[in-house]
């Protein structure tokens, strides 16, 4: 069900002409490969968590995944509010939408709360 | 007239029945006091920043209203995440509209790029 | 016996007619909310920590935890050195004591090392 | 007159056989360097924003001396709560009120606020 | 001088066939692109300081800047020491100074102490 | 193997007469004791992780060895950039290797991804 409903979620964020503001000056640098490289992390600490035995090691996998999946939220909150304008969001009325279902999907309903990859490809966009 | 579309925003946003997510346990803990304190830190550094002649008082008064309304921001974004499910934003449609204006106005167009005490004033939802 | 000492520590510092010096411009807004918030918050990771059997969900509820208590532990910090002038000391002279005691339930000996919700109770100042 | 009051304080602290609780594990790794260290970074700011005509690295130097005005603090802080146990407070019964002043001293009413380089020599324990 | 040695020094650190070591999983994610959007936004915030006449902005400005510069020096970091291996550095013997001279050059020597576009450009590998 | 290579990696590093960089003003305080302190705290969480019985404790211990590995690999790195200039490397042509090694012992491949002691002696520049 939120399978569905997040498919191509971030492939719509990332794939149409906008970008991410950088900075709050703000400077104007926007790209959006710094939300998608973290959530491309989270799915790797994901994976890595699985492929190891070591108590240890998944514990530090775990943290590491919270650390990766917060920056995804930050990254997608700072494109919602500063680089979007009123124009963006009268010709995109799902906007709001795409960004409140995202961040979720980042969130402890998400990639936060879970090691399942598959979550981890609904916010990437992917869906399996 | 950003005026005019932002008062009682603010206003709004905190006296519904919600509140903020604390944290991305969750822990299940709400409260609108953290994002209005910082809103009332920013306007407060503001009127520090006017009432001073000390150039090193309203270096230090910027760079800090510059944390506090980041904060604000913060504070708002995890609300607009983390606390509100579908059927709030069902059943107040508003609610996207409000909480990107009052981000915005927390931000490089709102009080980080500014030391006007009116524009602090509608982040609080106070016209004046 | 530590019971003994530190209950009511939270409730008398937290209703006292004193509150939270926010920032150090300093902004001048006071508040006891922000620690009480972070100390709800500790309270809730513990029994939510309890109340699951998945071992992922148990560490990222010690590791939320461990910050939320770590601000508690700033917020009254920031009172006691901030807000709290020598007059309030020589009111009230037991302040220093119940500001170290507090920061210490909420250091390694309270609320970080445990996951006992009796020791959340004591910061809150409610006994058993 | 605060000079009167706050010499001799950091010697006094960073002078007797105590030390910094260096985690909140805790490690038991202790040291009054970093304290002392971070105070040292203060001064140095001051004489180099004194020594400087350059309105942007002036106003680096305030930014970055507030920083580091800040981990005094913080690692004074650390030391009152996790470092020192009831058996200190009876033996040294200034050691609250060393600790209050040495961490007003380093805030908003201290380094933080000027560029006076008396007050880092008071923080540093340091009379002129 | 220190333009000529610095010239496509990040050009060449950017354009070779390594990558950013993302986190210290680690996760394995690489990609060039964190450090080099940092230093563009270093460069677009030297270029609207001196388009601001407001000393306000300018102050904001040099502020973000100082963060974004110590971020390059992050992202650079990182992947010297956690994607480069010894292998790399047999076959590129000049890695160590590329990097030694890159991170300078995102220093107080560097963006962090001046507002000269021409830094920012020998940051980013672009002779002028 | 490794063990060869690192040994008195850090012994070399810290004996030798040069400090750390403090900030990044910068503000000319130098001082090898903040990587140091560090290190010994993460030998000492290891330490403590084997000790215990208590899983909360040892979730708690990997956490806090985690982030105190990282800030040996910012003293360190802060002073391979800031500290270290052009005729230090001439003088000792093996600093960058030593540092590399150094920081790689405090990364993943080191003290983050064990809790073998022996590895942190290595970093501590201690031989078994």
């Amino acid at each position: 069900m939120r399978k569905q409903l997040s498919t191509r979620i971030l492939t719509a964020i990332m794939t149409t002409d906008h970008a991410y503001a950088h900075c709050d000056l703000p400077c104007g640098v926007y790209d959006p490969a710094q939300a998608r490289l973290e959530a491309e992390s989270v799915k790797a600490c994901m994976e890595k968590y699985h492929a190891s035995d070591d108590p240890e090691f998944k514990t530090r996998a775990i943290a590491i995944k919270e650390a990766r999946s917060h920056l995804v939220k930050e990254h997608l909150w700072v494109l919602w509010t500063d680089y979007f304008k009123p124009p963006h969001f009268e010709k995109y009325p799902q906007l709001n939408d795409l960004f409140n279902q995202a961040t979720k999907l980042a969130g402890a309903g998400g990639t936060k709360g879970t090691v399942d990859v598959v979550v981890a490809d609904q916010l990437l966009g992917k869906d399996r």
